[in-house]
């Protein structure tokens, strides 16, 4: 039933859209003129409003041997057109994107004990998951731009599976919630979902990026009594106790390794060494995007923000206009930024 | 509270009894005459009626650097005297030992995510947890000999915490329920408490010892629909089915590693890759004891043992006296037992 019958497209120019292209590993991001092909079936083509840079996308376009590309996946926009068979999104919607989907009817979509889709996990290749192809080229020479995450949302328009966009109320400000595309979310949902902090907890979290002061955030609300902060950026521990932190360590102030620092801190009145388990009955959990099935769980996360029951604002550092967007990744790259949003129109 | 005022000893000849001391690593037990001091406050001196070998003894004797000790821990026994300031137990209960204990008041018994006691948890010095002393010296010369885990059950008496035992009905047999005291019950937790494995799944089990095989009842009372068991013993393959085991594989008899193996048998009807996860939502969980808090959840082990519910006594491969200790730790390096049980008493 997916990804059959591609739309015919009524007006070619209507697909010619602008987008910050990856030409080669660690080159700066050229904006060029691509055609973003109309939504097939079951997709639906994007007006991206903002997008945010996350460390995920630095480290593709630092590493990845995928180009020409177009990086991005943690955004907001308009639905502009949808593909054969969507009824859940019309054209106005407001969405979130998100980097893995969720089908709502593979086995492990219907396990409850997972988020990677069997459909729509993590797409590594640079295209989209139903067909296999993607959706950008080189307006000029029609050379194929590859995708990144099926999300690529460092382009005016950009198109994505349906089960990878969650709609949102058009009251919400899309500038600021892109950060739960992504970051916001995956630390929340470590905290929250994954590691199932509890009162009174001890926590030592290892990178003090936008990731890491989520995971002090959601440990925080969940009433955690020690919140350690490891970060070698000496600048991370400025901020990091607006976010939770209690402690801030840089293991380069040490010369003991940084596991003998952190079990010589003092641990609440009490004292226990809860960080001291016997090894036998440790667990080490990964997680993709904190354990949240997007479709499911990402409309409460947003509901939250609403509320303003978690933070989201506070991790922007900086607003960029779209033409700037190779900024966002110097910035990245020095250490200086949270969350850069990049702004699609000024 | 605790270990306060040693029991005076009205008769000392009633102390003298014979245990197993392993004199080095690897050197067989000599059956010696020992002294068992009476149990101080909140321990319990039990006569061992039966204790089966657990592959942790053969380890630990293999390589540990405390001699001379009494190994054993996995046991039943009734007891004989208890110590000030208990209330849970009388003489002529029947008890299973416990290589780990619940204080149940502690800040980790209370918090419900660990069984690892702050006060009873896995000792490795080879001294009583309380006061870090032995409770058995040689009678001759009075050389203090060490304890394992807290319980040193291959010895006529031992004196334990008694929060390293549970009382158990006198209706159940001693000669089979010793294996819920550790291998058994570990295997049966680590199925249900640490896996949590569910209906349909596909599970793989490396070692067919009693716990991997415990591991395999578990998954199969759970519904798992695919229970693949390996091991380098080809023996282990024989008798794995009568513990739910649906596929044996030998790494030997690839030359592929074991994991590409794994990954190219067929995943039942729908074929689906369950065990190719993407690595970033993998969990690597370690348990002790499967994760059994031994005074809240063994007496409903014991109960579903009694009930039929769970199998035990398949896994008793032999049935040795005593003095036959050493024959049972032979037979485990051999690879030729699951659980030997040494009865105390002919």
């Amino acid at each position: 039933m997916f990804c059959e019958n591609p739309n015919p497209n009524p007006n070619p120019n209507e697909n010619v859209k602008a987008a910050a292209v990856a030409w080669g590993a660690g080159q700066p991001l050229v904006i060029e003129q691509v055609n973003v092909s109309p939504p097939q079936p079951m997709e639906i083509r994007i007006k991206v409003v903002c997008t945010s840079l996350c460390r995920s996308d630095l480290s593709a376009w630092e590493s990845q041997t995928i180009f020409p590309r177009i990086f991005g996946h943690e955004a907001t926009g308009i639905v502009e057109s949808v593909g054969e068979g969507v009824t859940e999104f019309t054209q106005g919607d407001h969405v979130l994107t998100v980097f893995i989907g969720e089908c709502g009817k593979c086995r492990q979509c219907e396990s409850g004990k997972t988020n990677i889709c069997q459909l729509l996990g993590l797409e590594r290749r640079g295209l989209m998951h139903c067909d296999q192809r993607t959706r950008f080229s080189i307006n000029a020479t029609g050379e194929p731009v590859y995708h990144y995450c099926a999300v690529s949302s460092f382009s005016e328009y950009t198109v994505v599976h349906s089960g990878c966009a969650v709609k949102i109320s058009s009251l919400v400000p899309l500038e600021k919630v892109c950060l739960l595309s992504c970051g916001v979310a995956a630390g929340l949902g470590a905290a929250w979902n994954v590691a199932d902090i509890s009162d009174g907890s001890s926590v030592v979290i290892f990178g003090l990026g936008t990731v890491g002061l989520s995971v002090a955030q959601g440990a925080n609300l969940r009433g955690a009594s020690q919140i350690i902060g490891v970060d070698t950026n000496p600048e991370k521990g400025e901020n990091a106790k607006a976010f939770g932190i209690t402690e801030f360590i840089n293991p380069n102030d040490s010369k003991e390794p940084i596991q003998q620092v952190i079990l010589t801190k003092p641990y609440g009145p009490d004292g226990s060494p809860s960080l001291n388990l016997n090894l036998l009955s440790k667990t080490l959990k990964g997680s993709l995007f904190g354990g949240w099935k997007p479709k499911s769980d990402l409309p409460s996360l947003v509901e939250m923000y609403t509320k303003k029951e978690i933070q989201v604002d506070e991790y922007i550092s900086h607003n960029l206009p779209f033409e700037d967007v190779n900024k966002a990744f110097n910035l990245m790259l020095e250490g200086k930024c949270l969350r850069c949003v990049i702004h699609m129109e000024n």
